[in-house]
C-alpha cells in the first residue's frame, strides 16, 4: 500500500472476465509499478489467471466477492446485492481504501451505486459522464454522455470544470479549451439554457479553461478544442451517431477492399498502412468513460473491450490520480 | 405548361451559379424530359449558359431578377429584397405557377422567406427540415435538423407523418418505418416529451407508417428504419456529428492509403473497387435538404454542390410533386 494510486478493481464485469480484466493489469504493469490493485471477484478464478500471467504478488491484494452485478440486473436490483465486486469495490473507495474505482460491468448499475455511496463533490449538482474523443490532433474530452437527459446552464459551467479538469489531468497543458456543443457559431443560436450558459461562462474568468463559445458537430473532431460540454440526451445522440457513421464506413470499407482476387491482393500490399489507419481509430485507445462529480472519480471499461482496452482504462484511472483531478474540480468549482 | 411537374427555381444561389444550376438542369432533362423550369435570376447569365448546354426551348422561361440574395444577408435583410431570384422563385410557387421550388442559395433567407410567403398546411404548427441519410441498405430520411430548436410531442407525431410522406413520396412502399431518435430503446428512456410522444404515436394507428418506438444514433445506418424523427436541435448536432466523422475517417484514410509509394500502387490497383467505396459515399447522392410543412415542398440544394448534385436535387423536387408529398401529409395529419 506504499504504491502511489491504488485502484479498486471490479474484475467480474463485462465479457470473459475476469480473465481480461486480470490480463490488463498484466499488461498495465509492464508500464508502471508504482500501482496498487485491490481486486475484487471471486477468488478462486481470479487466483487461476493471476497464475497464468504470473504476477507479482507486490501488486495485488484480492477481496473476495460471492455475487457478480449480472447485465440484465437493472440498476436499483443491482444496488440491493451488497456483496457484489462492482458494490464492494466501490465501497472501497468510499471508505479511502483505494483512490480510483474501475469496472468493465453494468454501466447503469455502476453509476446508480456509485451514486449512492460516493459523495458528490461540494457546489456541484450533477455528475456527468465524460469519455475521450478522438480528433485530427490527439483526443478530446466529450460531456455529458447520458447521465443527465436535461440541464440547466449552472450545470454546463460545471460540466465545463469538470471536464476541463479532466484533460488536464489526463493531457497536462496550461489551459484547455472548452466550448458548448451547438447548431451554429453565432451568439443567437441554440435554446435557452446554451445561451445563458454563454453568457455566464463568456464574462467569468477562471484559471483552468479558455472559454472558446460554440462548437458544430462537425469540428468535434478537429482538434481545436479540447472539451466539449453538452446534455446528456444531446451528448449520446452525438457519440452513438459517430460510432454508428464509423461502423458505416468501415463495412463499406471493408466491402471495397476485398471484393474480388485483385482488391484482395492490393489490400496485401498496402497492408502495413491500413494497419496503421486501423490503429488510430482502434476503440481501445478511447475506452474508459468517466463520471465526473463524485468525491472519486469511477471509471468505465467497456464491457465488449479486451485486455488491451482494459490495460488503457487503467492508465485513465491513474491518471486521473495521479494529476489530480477532483482536486482541480473543487479549486475551480464556481459557487 | 403541360408538362406534369413544373420547378421554380432560383438560378443564382450557391457557389458557381448559375452555370451548375443550368447544367444541373440540363442534367436531368437526359433522365426526365416530363418536366418544366421556371428559371430566376439575371437572364443574360441565364441564357449564356443555356446557350452552352444547348437547352432545348420547350422545356424552360426565364424570369429576369435583379436582384441577388447574398451569403451573408441574414434572413431578415434578404426578405426585405423582393426582386431577388430567391423571392420571385418563391412567389411563383405561392401564386401556383410552379409546384415546386428549389436554391442552392443561403439556407436562412430560403426558409425564412418561403415561411412568409407559403401558407403552413393546415393542423401543422411547425415545418420541420428533413434530409435523406444513406443507409446500408439504401436511404433514409432524418427530420428536423435544425427548423425547430424546441419542440412538443405533437410537433414529433407531425414530423413522423411528414417524413413518413416524404419517403412515401421518394421511395413508394406500402407503409414506412418510424422511430424516436432516443438515448435507449426501453420505453423509459429520453426526456418528457419524447415519452409522451412515444405513447401518444404507439396508440394511434394510420395509414402512413409503422411506429417502431426508438431508435439509437449507432442504428440510424442500419438501413432497419426509413423516418427518423427528432427534435431541430439534437438532429442538426447528430447530422453534423456523423459529417464530422465521415470526414475524419476519410482524411486518416486518404493519408493511409497514399502513404508511400508502395500505398500509391496498391490503391491504383485497387481503384475501381475505391471509386465504388466513394460513389457510395458521394454526398452529392444525398443531395438536397426539404422544408416540409408548407403548401408546398421548398428544396434546398447544399450551396456547394456541383451540376451532378443540383441534378439529383431537381429529382427530389420532380419525386415530392408525383409522389404527392403534400396530399399524403394533409390526408394523414392527426387534428
Amino acid at each position: 500500500m506504499s504504491k502511489s494510486v491504488v485502484i479498486a478493481v471490479d474484475a467480474m464485469g463485462g465479457d470473459n472476465s475476469p480473465a481480461k480484466v486480470i490480463s490488463g493489469i498484466s499488461e498495465y504493469l509492464k508500464r508502471n509499478k508504482n500501482v496498487f490493485f485491490r481486486i475484487f471477484g471471486v477468488k478462486k478464478n481470479i487466483q487461476n489467471e493471476i497464475f497464468k500471467n504470473s504476477i507479482d504478488q507486490n501488486y495485488f491484494e484480492i477481496i473476495e466477492c460471492e455475487d457478480v452485478v449480472q447485465n440484465n440486473d437493472t440498476p436499483l436490483s443491482a444496488a440491493k446485492k451488497k456483496n457484489t465486486s462492482m458494490w464492494q469495490a466501490i465501497n472501497d473507495v468510499k471508505e479511502k481504501k483505494s483512490n480510483v474505482i474501475v469496472s468493465a460491468g453494468n454501466t447503469g448499475a455502476l453509476f446508480v451505486i456509485s451514486k449512492l455511496n460516493i459523495s458528490m463533490i461540494e457546489m456541484i449538482s450533477k455528475p456527468a459522464l465524460a469519455a475521450l474523443w478522438p480528433n485530427k490532433i490527439g483526443m478530446n474530452i466529450v460531456l455529458d454522455l447520458g447521465a443527465n437527459v436535461e440541464c440547466d446552464e449552472k450545470n454546463f459551467e460545471d460540466f465545463a470544470i469538470m471536464g476541463a479538469a479532466l484533460h488536464n489531468a489526463l493531457f497536462p497543458k496550461d489551459k484547455s479549451k472548452v466550448a458548448l456543443l451547438n447548431i451554429g457559431s453565432e451568439e443567437i443560436k441554440g435554446h435557452e439554457t446554451i445561451k445563458k450558459a454563454y453568457q455566464s461562462m463568456d464574462a467569468k474568468k477562471n484559471n483552468l479553461y479558455e472559454f472558446c463559445g460554440y462548437i458544430e458537430g462537425n469540428h468535434i473532431m478537429d482538434g481545436n478544442i479540447n472539451v466539449i460540454v453538452t446534455d446528456g440526451f444531446t451528448g449520446n445522440v452525438a457519440l452513438k451517431t459517430a460510432e454508428g457513421t464509423a461502423n458505416f464506413i468501415s463495412t463499406e470499407l471493408k466491402n471495397a477492399l476485398s471484393n474480388g482476387l485483385i482488391a484482395k491482393i492490393s489490400s496485401l500490399i498496402n497492408i502495413k498502412n491500413l494497419k496503421n489507419f486501423k490503429k488510430r481509430l482502434d476503440p481501445r485507445l478511447y475506452n474508459g468513460a468517466i463520471l465526473l462529480g463524485l468525491e472519486s472519480p469511477v471509471i468505465k471499461s467497456h464491457g465488449s473491450t479486451d485486455y488491451i482496452g482494459f490495460a488503457n482504462s487503467l492508465d485513465v484511472c491513474v491518471k486521473t490520480v495521479e494529476g489530480k483531478l477532483i482536486e482541480k474540480i473543487k479549486k475551480n468549482i464556481i459557487v
